[in-house]
């Protein structure tokens, strides 16, 4: 109840500090008999890990994962698989100039005044780098529901700033850092990137996130509603702002003639409903996007307070993302795939499981 | 687990139907000694309560709620208090021409594939009517917050369709039926609906909500964030594809220097971070958007399927809001409250009361 | 997280309080498609309603249920069932004398300390009265699992007081007003009661009930075992204070050659276990007993304090069982059955439906 | 949900086999600011471990724990607390001759046929080491405990197979291999394992706890009562059959007049209670007593089956405790604390801070 659990049924507990000697997860629920080890999981941790391009946080963490539990001769046996990941590249004494202080539009304020404590190095608990073992749990989730149903997950960059990145095709999005599903603009957004780095400023983005093959029937009305869940995860997601299913706030200026997708026997016509209608899935493509807002640890000197209350001015060193939407969109894959997860079997225990009937249309 | 419940401290596990014998819920958690009674409820239902405009639904509920446990000579014990809303104005046998079929856009398409039955007698359970007991249950809530820790809530209409309607006023809300904090615009939004509703059709609109002196320090990291969890509980409200928290999509073009709310020894300036940091609130005041998408009830006949997979045309009579957003004011407050009424109690279980600091500025 | 909902799939929430307008409950993550009306429950809330022999309290209450929502046509579906049951035969002027002290042995002095205030009329929400809603509940279980498993549910009064009362049949069971499985010592238990009322004093019992054709696999290890759940949902029946699995407290004197239950091909040797290994059930016979504290509330004057911390006599009148255990049989039971319903459905959700294979002998 | 997270605001989710590479716990939910390092957790893990006498398995495993995350310079931080302790002598091949049969008594039946697959090598999850996790996450409820309420936590084993171990005094408890409040008895007891060993068999051991200096108020009635919860927990722990609170079964045999402890100005005259009424603690002593049952893995031959239905002989070799009632006690402790420390933080959530009156009488 103190937050740090994800799911009901597929759970994953989390633990670790950015700077602290691990960082790792507990995922309890996963069903049984599924080959699993941690080839299946090592690439999803690459896809997210630092250091990769001039444009992230060049912090250097290899993020190996260790399963420590819950597999046995390589399956899983239904118990809980615990994985762990041992910080590498610390650097603790970058942060000496933030211990008494609050950076605008950080948690640094909120951790302080909730706890009485906080652990300042690099950002303790609220770090980014948190995200790597929900990461390394979505892989378990991802492989059980590819198995079972067929269901895959994509994402991309939609915006960076103001620049808006047409979408072209899926098949690009490994191809850049960006996660961007279009070729021609990758130079654009890296000479953006590179005049924002040296600004010592940071900025936005806007992310997509698409599950494909998802069965018909995965939601809890009325409060646990898959889309109310998709929303809390992304939200979850640090620095996350807005989030929208389907047709987001373009519905606010839509009719009902126009807003609801039609059925026929081929399936439906149209997507305004992002895959979710009575917060249970159509078996559409459930599609949302995510509003990610820029860094705030940034090295242009910005007013603040001191513990005492006092005003100082604080500028950030060490090493930060100038954009963290860029390795936003693994994450935010991740978590679809958690919340699709736990509603595979939260269905299962009160219907049965899933009869997968003549696939929607998207 | 099926997602009937709201909350985990203060709990409103809610029950009914749109046409069953009666509508309500139970709330457990609620603090002892809280002196307590229909009267402190009542008001919150009747500003929710249908039939009070032609622009909503004619549907004649009283929505008279009795409260039938937990409360002794006027105060709140600490066992659970039950609601109880009787129905009274069902009219099932306008519903008869959609048995066997599925409106575009409704639930009837996924109750019917997750449950294999579905009563469809004015939605059922996916019926907006449920939003009835969870209003009813944060009456509760905001009383409480109010008395221990001054906080208020406030909501309005921000646009109807392709309308912005600008904030000018709170004090205009409760005086038109669209909870419009804007005197001038009521004529063109009771044009626009009387049009809408000769046409047979229906329409989005987006609604505001904010909640005043919060005490800092609420919200569960990692994952049941203050804002993660706001986005679960107002994307759960019907009809919602959207939510944003402070500057929301915004901050997607926004930069580091300009996002960053500075701090200052009399308060925050600027509030992008819409009251919460790190998911934790800042004590500044918190403020959401919602998109909510245009009713699927509507006259004007659509394409689509009945249970057979044939192909069919479908026209909805009976009673429905023509924009289930002129309502949703009320309920996008009660959702709201509701949460932070939970997480006030979550947060003094692990830290204990939290201390109302200097005020932040707004 | 107050305690007042029972079970973590298969849900029941209570309210009420003995001499409030209702008591009532509400059922979440029932299976849809059963067929269901208030004529499955009420045959069971019968069985323990008060007033049906001179040896139980002669309060008049019919327990007349009435289901509110998540039927529809007879049948379940899915969503919240909600019954409701209205108190009838309330005399709160009965307790007048204990307003203001504390019965020895009774739940008067904790919640007077832990919420600060109580009802104190017939017990408020402490009285074996709320014992009703979750008959009803479990009589919907009891269907579920009898239609899906061949589930069947027995108890009976192994002890009054020091008259062991040995099993004969259970044929006898619903013969006597002591749900004994003995129909020779029922006299001999009628005059010892009757002995006991005009002395105006309590006394304790033993009960004991069967889980019969179980499948194997339910119970969730580590801390969720089916033995620990049971011992969770019997502890916490009104007045009792101690539960055994199998063999109980005649483990402590066994030996493991003793002890353990041989396995052969036709299924097990002997049940020492209680139909539980590893906190997962056998397939066996689940057995379970407990041991019921005397009544606290009783004629004879017994010395207590009173809200001021002044020495007083206490002395009850009013309407009270002299023997609660007479009545716990079928509460026993029920309470059996949601935990079984519960760990059916959480068993399915992470490994699929069970498989009833062989059955093991009992 | 699949139940290996035990409590529900101070929670412990625990991982690892028995010959995996590690076992640990994430403890989510301990208030900040306590002081904390491993010395505190260390000595409970010592007192617990195998191997420290000849009466006990001779696996030999010194236990040694690791802080991960959520303590900050020597204090928690209000994140989640990560212990990680690696298995260092594990000798998989000892149990070479049980993989493909069940031991009669023990898990391996069950886990086989709810999973379909089990890790057999020293009982995979279901081994007694699994207790280790919760020892360590159970001292830092004890501290917490302590210095927040002055409560402590006793043990003692009361009865060896047929032999009582009448109480003498606590002093004893530390100074022999049995937890015996006895000093006499022990040549006795060491005699009667020193045959049974000698024999190839197992037996069985009753363990009493008590909780002294307990706030008044704990405990969620109605269903997550303290007594209710006590139950859980014990009976959850390995081999437990029984669980009793205060007066246990003698309450049958009592009369109303003889159980309910009186009360007096200057507090409780006994304690049949066992310091629960009505699901809630009085202040006075919680007493619960357990029983265990003996070791299923014995070296004396059993008819069992393989897993093809086949009759066989199982014998049991390797290193196993002959009475896991010996080292019970801490674990039965540990659980014991565990209830309190979650139900301190839920009265909290619900009621504010407990407050410690006039002491009760034990």
């Amino acid at each position: 109840m103190s937050g740090n659990t994800f799911g009901t049924l597929f759970t994953v507990t989390t633990f670790g500090e950015s700077h602290g000697p691990a960082i790792g997860c507990v995922i309890d629920g996963c069903p049984p008999g599924m080959t699993l080890s941690e080839a299946d999981i090592q690439p999803e941790l690459d896809r997210r890990r630092p250091g990769t391009s001039r444009h992230v946080t060049q912090r250097q963490e290899p993020d190996t994962v260790e399963i420590l539990s819950g597999v046995y001769e390589g399956k899983t046996t239904g118990t809980p698989i615990a994985l762990l990941i041992r910080n590498q590249d610390q650097r603790s004494k970058d942060y000496g100039n933030i211990l008494d202080t609050f950076r605008p539009g950080h948690a640094d304020y909120t951790y302080w005044h909730k706890y009485g404590i906080r652990d300042p190095r690099g950002g303790g608990r609220s770090s980014a780098r948190l995200t790597a073992p929900v990461v390394g749990a979505a892989a378990i989730a991802k492989k059980w529901l590819f198995e079972k149903y067929g269901t895959t997950f994509k994402g991309c960059m939609s915006q960076l700033g103001e620049i808006a990145i047409p979408f072209e095709s899926w098949e690009h999005v490994p191809n850049n850092p960006f996660f961007a599903a279009n070729a021609s603009i990758i130079g654009r957004l890296e000479e953006y990137m590179d005049a924002l780095r040296k600004d010592g400023d940071s900025i936005g983005a806007r992310i997509d996130v698409v599950a494909q093959n998802v069965p018909v029937g995965l939601g809890e009305p009325l409060y646990d509603k898959l889309d109310a869940e998709i929303a809390y995860a992304l939200m979850g997601i640090n620095a996350v702002k807005g989030v929208e299913i389907g047709a987001g706030f373009r519905s606010v200026a839509q009719k009902g003639s126009e807003h609801g997708d039609a059925l026929t026997p081929e399936g439906f016509v149209g997507n305004n409903a992002g895959g979710i209608l009575g917060g249970i899935s159509t078996g559409q493509d459930i599609t949302a996007s995510i509003a990610i807002k820029p860094t705030s640890s940034i090295r242009t000197p910005r007013p603040s307070i001191d513990k005492n209350g006092q005003p100082i001015s604080v500028e950030t060193f060490g090493r930060h993302d100038p954009c963290v939407g860029i390795r936003a969109t693994p994450i935010a894959e991740a978590m679809l795939a958690l919340v699709l997860m736990d509603h595979a079997l939260r269905h299962r225990a009160q219907c049965g499981d899933v009869k997968v009937e003549t696939p929607a249309l998207r």
